[in-house]
């Protein structure tokens, strides 16, 4: 019996709970994409509430949705290594294509017709050049701090957490979003950099602020 | 160093990762409460559609703070087994206000001054009256409906799943959602008893649907 | 079919090696509160006999008993976060009331009539003023100081193992248990300093014998 | 830095809460020999005080302490695989001796000279002829009745858990504690066989039992 | 300090311990792909000895380093959802070009020069129409057969499995190799059918059998 | 239903993946046998290649045959803790001893009779002073090498890994491989050597290669 419809859609959010996150590489902790983008609404929740009391208007609707959905199309593709991802420009944009290709694919046979519409907007790429899309793209790229930070504290010396902890940092500080950024800058990394940590993060995230003023 | 502000607020959501549901239960399969969350704004966002479509107005950002941020207190005191949750009013009421004064305390405590008013705003109880506060209720039991039907459904004999199942089916049927409860009944049960499952999910799901017209 | 009698109580044992202690907190080794249970009843075994050779009269029936059932009420409850059971006095009470509650509802819907007497005695609240009561607070005081030491030694930099370390000491060495405390501070503790640790136990611990002459 | 003395016995507790029970098998849920050992001690707290009820004498602390005791010798070995145990008689001599002489080493080497004769005495094997040896066997064999039959009411089909479950249950019904078998097999096995199981407990049981009068 | 050379290349191989098969499904047990290769190995000796018994010549050494290596390339991709890589003729390639390039700049940029040739010749995709390349396919598929058995046979009722279990069936029984296909057909896949299972093993294979005489 | 034939083989090779190496410590990182076996048979890969390319003469067969099948034994006794098998010369004949016999009676008893005579051959201790022989030794002990080496690189403090990696390395260093040796002296140790470690490798590894020259 082949199970189509919402309740076949429902299900499958289930299986985001067994896709890990950085696949194969060592860590103290494993996260998976459903908590992941769990963590990164409630980045989102904070940064757009921050840009809100900043004079920014934010269409909360869009900024939720663009959070909760955006990593949807691993159900079908899994957590494909980082460095296959950017190997190449082309490779990065064929992987781009055939996600999106297999959740067009999916929301047509699965889920019925009247929501389809629906469903092609919200599960399309989010990181576009709104304020939503760049609040996406920032909380995404914070989680990714977050979690490479966590594994440096514990004392994970593998290098791919060094490279991921200060790439995640820079794009942070790189990130059009003027707001955010200060207070990420002037608030959250003065904490970060108050932690004791078994790898000092001190002197990784200094090198990183030096190059970006 | 202690550390407080946003920076605690971010590593305290990491948290959840590791607070699991229905914790002492045998299980094969383990979801903690940052995947649930996710998985519960999930439903949201189709059945706050659905109304939205059947003519409510939702209030989405409401909808989705309520469900992102629902178990966020579950930080402060843990997944509390459900039995106990449920010994007495008396017992559950106090429980619900303990929640509630940590993360009072919390909040004046960690978060910075300019954002109290926000945070206790959005981690109040939100299973009140409106129909976002409905749409939480239904999504978060919800999760429970499924839950259970992956344990069953996998065969597991634990009476304390059965139990589980069936409240959770006989709560949804009776929410005051009229369009979100029809929909669920009709189209998404029906789903639900054409898979193949270890135990009997259509006779479980007939005695409380006999029960519930 | 509900299960009642010692088939039901002999299978809610198996419930305690899936409540994991600390919950919430990241750490390198989880242990369960069946292992748990038992590392105490050895504890206690050892300490019994160094206060036996050193002229006191030990109970040994009640020792132990005390020591293996001393958790079993976590089958009902799980395993409060500690900063919920001491967020106040008051709350402490009404969980252990509720705790106390739903033991004695257990034994007198489960446990068959014959035995109910025996099963309220046992599993009362062991941690009283008798030489056994001191000696099972002494012993479950150890498994804490134990458990944080292990995290510690691997580099958990976590502040809440540092605090639970240093609380466990404090306690320990003020125990109204003189022999043991001082074969704990003379022996004991003289090895945990030796060991080769990521994080600086020797501080740590000097910093607290310092304040308990 | 080598660490002996009873700190180094206390660390090598927590060894025994990562040696598993029956390695190598498929299960749906692993058990390891401190939580193990913590169930022997329950299940024989019930029995003995049944004994005693039944005009027994039990030595309550030679019980205890035969129970929490028993399986520490795998601390040395690990728990060798049950067909290797059984595999002839003289190498089940064999493997007894080694882990007897290495307890003797250990004992001899780690333990201070003032606790060494009371180790070499606890330590021993203890499931001999007193009313507390048996106890002790009942209730290590209940613990693999109860490890198998979970293993088997959710449905693992391996040949292995249907033959540890018999095994188990025979040598139960034979040991000679009358009033304990008498009761196991009125009142347990009862609650046992009204389980809902995954594989029929009733048939292999009701085999066993015809067996046996 | 970056580090190349064939340190490199062997700690990568304890990265295959962390890249799981059929990342993001339900299983009762999960399988990396290290220890998938070693099985690989084992079956491609045991249908290489039995081809040879029947007249076949055997390159021992290219099987052998066929099967070692022929999942090497998921170090760098992780092992990608099968349905992706199904999805078209055209990804199909796409990927396998990807992980061929990763692979060669690997070598390229790791591997010391002495040994690049060598290595690029081991590490190219191995199953070819030579026997030793049709043996790689037959017991890679083998591997994928007894993989969705296992799950079958506890009771794993997603469909992803059945349909996992007939496709590899089916393409064991059409691979061009006699003398094993039979060898699998009448003496493998007959003690198959006698296990118990959750799962109607044998409806499953019977079906298969009837279409591919 | 009693399996036996080569499908009761195929299944028993899963349960290697179920044997854990050095049972009962504390590891940031479990290894199984079966992904342990398949390390070792890359290790040889590698170091025949070198061999052979100064000159020697390679049994490529007996080679991948002695690295895929070394500890298959384990599926019968488990991975006995190291300590034990080295307790004295007398207990680890008596253990290798009780592997080969039942290695043999599991041939007799479960492979068909016309492969018997192979797996006698193949099964057989592959630690000869055959060139073959050698480079399984190296390999393994290799293995351990890099399995101590991660755990200390990652900070694990336990006595355990450093003598684990001193000894492995010192045995390593004495191999009768020449060539072999050669190369993981000057090349493989260096660059192990430049990594970033939580413990000192440097000291760790200088101390040993002092006593070796």
């Amino acid at each position: 019996m082949i199970i189509i419809g919402i309740h076949k859609f429902f299900t499958s959010l289930n299986d985001l709970e067994r896709i890990f996150r950085a696949p194969g590489r060592f860590k103290f902790e494993e996260h998976n994409v459903a908590a992941h983008s769990w963590k990164v609404s409630q980045y989102a929740m904070f940064f757009g509430t921050l840009e809100e009391m900043n004079g920014a208007t934010v269409n909360w609707k869009a900024l939720y949705e663009k959070t909760i959905n955006h990593d949807f199309a691993e159900v079908f593709i899994g957590d494909i290594k980082t460095p296959v991802k950017h190997a190449s420009v082309e490779l990065k944009q064929m992987i781009a294509h055939v996600e999106e290709k297999m959740m067009e694919k999916f929301i047509l046979e699965e889920i019925p017709t009247e929501f389809q519409e629906i469903f092609l907007e919200r599960m399309k790429e989010g990181k576009d050049s709104t304020l939503e899309g760049r609040l996406l793209e920032f909380s995404d790229k914070l989680d990714q701090f977050y979690e490479s930070f966590a594994e440096l504290k514990r004392g994970n010396t593998d290098k791919e957490f060094v490279i991921m902890y200060q790439q995640a940092l820079k794009k942070l500080l790189e990130m059009p979003l003027k707001v955010s950024v200060q207070y990420f800058r002037t608030e959250i990394l003065n904490d970060v950099m108050k932690e004791d940590t078994q790898i000092n993060i001190v002197d990784l995230t200094n090198e990183v602020l030096n190059k970006t003023k």
